[in-house]
């Protein structure tokens, strides 16, 4: 029978499970990625496996997360990181070096095999055939142990697109639209696989902001066929033999198609405060704009900054507005700089940042009160930018520089022909991996102490799931929740991202200031929420700062997967309302008792009630999960569950 | 009679008062530079003065200094900044443009002016002949109405050099021998005037980097003659029009001299905490080192930075430490380019950062904790790297970069012969003014409205002395107290600098985490420190901090010139003790009583008495101030003062 390509992908990986869509697969995975923000947790979690050394085939850590060092934690938190690599044996990545993404396009990503990374946005590496998935810290922890990676088995989307972009119109267009379509939750339980007369015409830096912001969706990952395009860029980064060509068997049915006319594409632009709020750029044309950021994990990449510069050439950023680019890696600056278009940028005033995360993840760069910001970037979750309320617009490279020089929000196409690039430096002359550090031999890898500053604490501990359940409503909160309103974003937030405690205080910090000391007074309980409940981040600092705050379950009309697969891991339980209506009943303050829910979960049954206690009203609750994910939950998490069936031989 | 460069350029400037040192000359100001993270506060003062424009014939404010953003607060800092300067017609230069002193040197110092700045570093304008001096913020503002700057005269030392520097000994080393023959006291009352055969020897980045640094000993500031070099630096920067020839007169007699053999010199480096504990590099040669930081106000010239380039070429920085490198200015990163020098940089493996004071002052960068940090910059007083019980070295960057490629402090001497620099690009092709924004024409000015953030509180009002000072003391600190110690460094904390209500949390918090609180419940009261308090930073924060918790004066052994008129310029009394071995006598939480200091001020007595409740004792305490002193801390302030006396005609 005609296989997708993702069916492929997940066949020659699959090491247990069932690929129907919603039961649970183990994949063995050939690739592991972490970064900082979450990668300290994620390591602290392997070192309690009491391994001596990683055991998958490959094993990355990247630094670009947190690495503005407004205090002495960062650095504390990368020389953490650059031990445990040297112990353990995984590559490191210093800071500066470059965003982990584009790195990992550039440098490791493999055609034809799969990647799991403690960054929902890992999903770029699907840009050259690659089946790249996001997890939380400990979900990757396990995979560094060698153990397969569960998910529920994806449906597949079929992406066809048709025709090519115009000028002007960019890649960030094409995801722009799957957004507009679809919006933040309509790619849950969904892979994305593109195909058709279109992708050629697409390069891999294209395919990579493609597959990136795809995770906006809530897709589990977006992958396109490994094709000569894929091989250019494999050549290019001196990489030609592990290039092959992948593709979907001809006549592959997908369990959905969307069609794309590229042709048709207009630069389009989000609204604050959602990826999905898109319109044509033309519609909020005219807009005053006080900020404009070029780059991130998306956009960051060499065609996408010679346009930026090409546009910019002896041209000069409008004062009414500050500019900001940030290359995506050391190789797209160094490239940058051969073919002219860094002095451009630096001549036309904008401020070149170093190749991190930065302004993206609210690292920096947060615009002042009021500002309308317009950035290149993936999210614009309320207040991810650093700034309370703010006012930031998702665009395309195009979109942005004609903003920068008008100091309005501008349709590209405004501004006439698009201008000729610079001719491109030979790439291959800017491809080194001389700042990676590779794993030491095992004799001398054992010598290495690993280094736990003083703010890096153990991760907190898993035990069984009590037979009751018993606590409060300790918040009501709305559709879309980020796990950026959970373990908000914030340079001084971040900080403390090997410190649950500490961090604990920040959960809800804008939605409701006094959450955290009301569920240390109440004495933990619940949470309930609408749909796409922990959409964004893969952080699982979303649950282990509530967690630490005594929450005990979620309850919730839908749930991001990253977020769901990570409260499971954690021994929270994640609920859904069997009656959706039954929301509104809600009240902050009840108290609620799962007296039946152990039971349910021996037994593997569909539904389970709670008694709000002095009501005599009950609630019907879905517990669906799969048997892997209740044995989990009654274990504690995802840790207890492993030591206890031994799935790691020391 | 023949005279000093100084005197010359004291008496062309003379508005009043006399040249005798340590009374109080008035001196007509050229030139104004205010940065942002003191700029706010000075120009809230100068907003309560009433004109519709400063009168001052050239005044500047750059954003150097608070552009890391984490929140809002920095870019609504930098609006309000940019309005005031299109309201009352300042310059405005944004952030990211260069580090204020660099592109004063390069774009606006003139010879035989005087300049007044909102920075201590200001100094380094000496560099051309240029009389420049740090001041605080009111009195800053206050030269921007168009009264003349009132300064104590200073002695004049003349330095003497000789001779010519040796191989990978920099200019660095010639300040930081001045450091350690003189201390961090040892330029109090002073100005450096340099003179001898080694000036010619010397460029115009060189004299910068010294009289940057001068300012550490305590000095009023330094000063260079006009010369060849001069006219070189001037010409590049296609201002040969405005350079003319400066010297002292032949026979010119000094209060001292220090004579400095430049051909002796070797590469020397100061140890933690305090610039002038400086040793010869090898004496410290061996240790390891974390991280190497090449920029700042200092030591971030072309020159500098093509240096490193070149040590670095074809070289990888050392695994085991980070390294960062901030150009000066935008021309200095353009040059950069242009000569490749940024390109080697970038493949060597350094962070390069925007060219923005960075970490110089503590915005990013910080160490992790133990950690040794080589650096360039011009301080290293306790924790101002942002980490508590930081290990702050300052060397040349010559010794930086020999420590980058090593990774353990080494004397570049080591590293065998200078390697050549690479031919360097033309700078008038980087010479622009694109990016400054200059003043709007009156009318047009008058129409732009100027924005308050919401973080941006009015100044603190000033009010008459009271007949008697009654409170406690609050705290006794040593010898050495900087501003930074005061109204310290720390990315959340600068955010706060244009709202004193909220950063007095701050005041002494390393030193004495409860400071403020018990400053709060005591309802205010005394300051005792030892020799040289308030010095380094030019920040009135250090005195309006203090102030708005209740501080109403401060005993000590002996003030850092700036910051004893910032006290003054704020209404608060800066005493020290007759005697000073009664500062051993003095007990945390005695109840002081000054009943006769309103009179003594009043008469110009010289010494008043503290009478100690409760003991029968009392403290006696010298009261030497210029005339135009007491007047000013009878008025409650400056600004009080000035207001009183209708300075400023509106």
């Amino acid at each position: 029978m005609a296989e997708t390509l993702t069916t492929k992908l997940l066949k020659t990986h699959q090491a247990g499970g069932s690929l129907t869509p919603g039961e649970d697969v183990q994949l063995r995975m050939d690739q592991v990625l972490l970064e900082d923000a979450t990668g300290t947790m994620a390591c602290l979690q392997f070192e309690t496996l009491g391994l001596d050394r990683v055991r998958v085939p490959f094993a990355i850590q990247y630094v670009d997360h947190n690495v503005l060092q407004i205090d002495s934690k960062n650095q504390d938190d990368h020389h953490y990181l650059q031990s445990v690599c040297a112990h353990y044996g995984l590559i490191y990545s210093p800071p500066g070096n470059g965003i982990s993404h584009y790195l990992h396009l550039e440098r490791f990503a493999h055609p034809g095999q799969l990647l799991v990374g403690a960054d929902s946005h890992t999903t770029m590496a699907g840009a050259i055939g690659m089946l790249a998935i996001g997890a939380g810290g400990l979900d990757v922890a396990l995979c560094l142990s060698g153990q397969p990676f569960n998910v529920p088995a994806p449906r597949v989307i079929g992406v066809e697109l048709r025709g090519k972009l115009s000028p002007w119109v960019q890649a960030k267009d094409i995801v722009l639209e799957i957004l507009r379509r679809r919006s933040v939750r309509g790619g849950v339980g969904s892979i994305f696989e593109f195909f058709g007369e279109g992708v050629a015409t697409l390069n891999v830096t294209q395919r990579g902001t493609i597959c990136n912001m795809i995770m906006e969706t809530g897709a589990t990952t977006g992958v396109f066929p490994s094709d000569e395009q894929t091989r250019a860029w494999m050549s290019a980064q001196h990489r030609a033999s592990q290039w092959l060509p992948l593709a979907a068997d001809s006549g592959a049915s997908y369990d959905e198609v969307e069609v794309i006319d590229l042709s048709s594409l207009e630069p389009l632009i989000a609204k604050p405060s959602s990826p999905d709020k898109v319109v044509p750029v033309r519609e909020v044309a005219g807009l005053a704009v006080g900020q404009v950021c070029v780059g991130s994990s998306v956009n960051s990449g060499y065609e996408d900054l010679a346009l930026v510069g090409a546009v910019l050439h002896e041209k000069v950023v409008n004062p009414h507005l500050v500019m900001t680019v940030t290359p995506g890696s050391r190789q797209i600056e160094d490239r940058l700089i051969r073919s002219g278009t860094y002095l451009d940028l630096v001549q036309a005033g904008a401020r070149m940042l170093e190749p991190v995360c930065g302004p993206c993840a609210g690292f920096g760069q947060a615009p002042g009160s009021g500002v309308v910001s317009v950035r290149t970037f993936n999210r614009n979750f309320p207040g991810r930018s650093g700034t309370d309320h703010d006012q930031v617009y998702l665009a395309s490279p195009a979109t942005a520089v004609a903003t920068a020089l008008r100091g309005v929000i501008t349709d590209p196409r405004d501004l006439g022909t698009e201008p000729p690039l610079p001719p491109a430096p030979a790439p291959d002359v800017s491809v080194d991996d001389k700042h990676f550090l590779y794993p030491l031999a095992p004799a001398e890898a054992a010598q290495v102490k690993v280094f736990h500053g003083p703010n890096i604490l153990p991760p907190p501990p898993q035990t069984p799931l009590t037979q009751q359940l018993v606590g409060r409503v300790l918040i009501v909160v709305g559709d879309d929740i980020s796990t950026g309103d959970l373990a908000p974003e914030g340079v001084a937030i971040f900080d403390l991202y090997s410190n649950v405690k500490a961090m604990a205080f920040f959960v809800f910090r804008r939605l409701d200031p006094q959450f955290a000391a009301r569920a240390r007074e109440w004495g933990g309980g619940f949470i309930v929420g609408g749909q796409n409940y922990g959409q964004g981040s893969s952080r699982e600092h979303a649950v282990l700062a509530p967690k630490f705050l005594g929450v005990l379950a979620v309850i919730a009309k839908s749930f991001a997967r990253i977020h769901r697969r990570n409260l499971i891991a954690q021994g929270l339980v994640p609920l859904t309302f069997a009656n959706e209506a039954d929301y509104d009943r809600v009240r902050l303050g009840d108290q609620w008792e799962f007296v039946e829910l152990h039971g349910v979960l021996e037994r593997g049954e569909g539904e389970c009630r709670a008694r709000i206690a002095g009501s005599g009203e009950e609630l019907r609750l879905r517990t669906s999960f799969t048997p892997w994910e209740r044995q989990v939950l009654l274990a504690g998490g995802l840790l207890a569950y492993t030591r206890a069936s031994e799935k790691v031989n020391r």
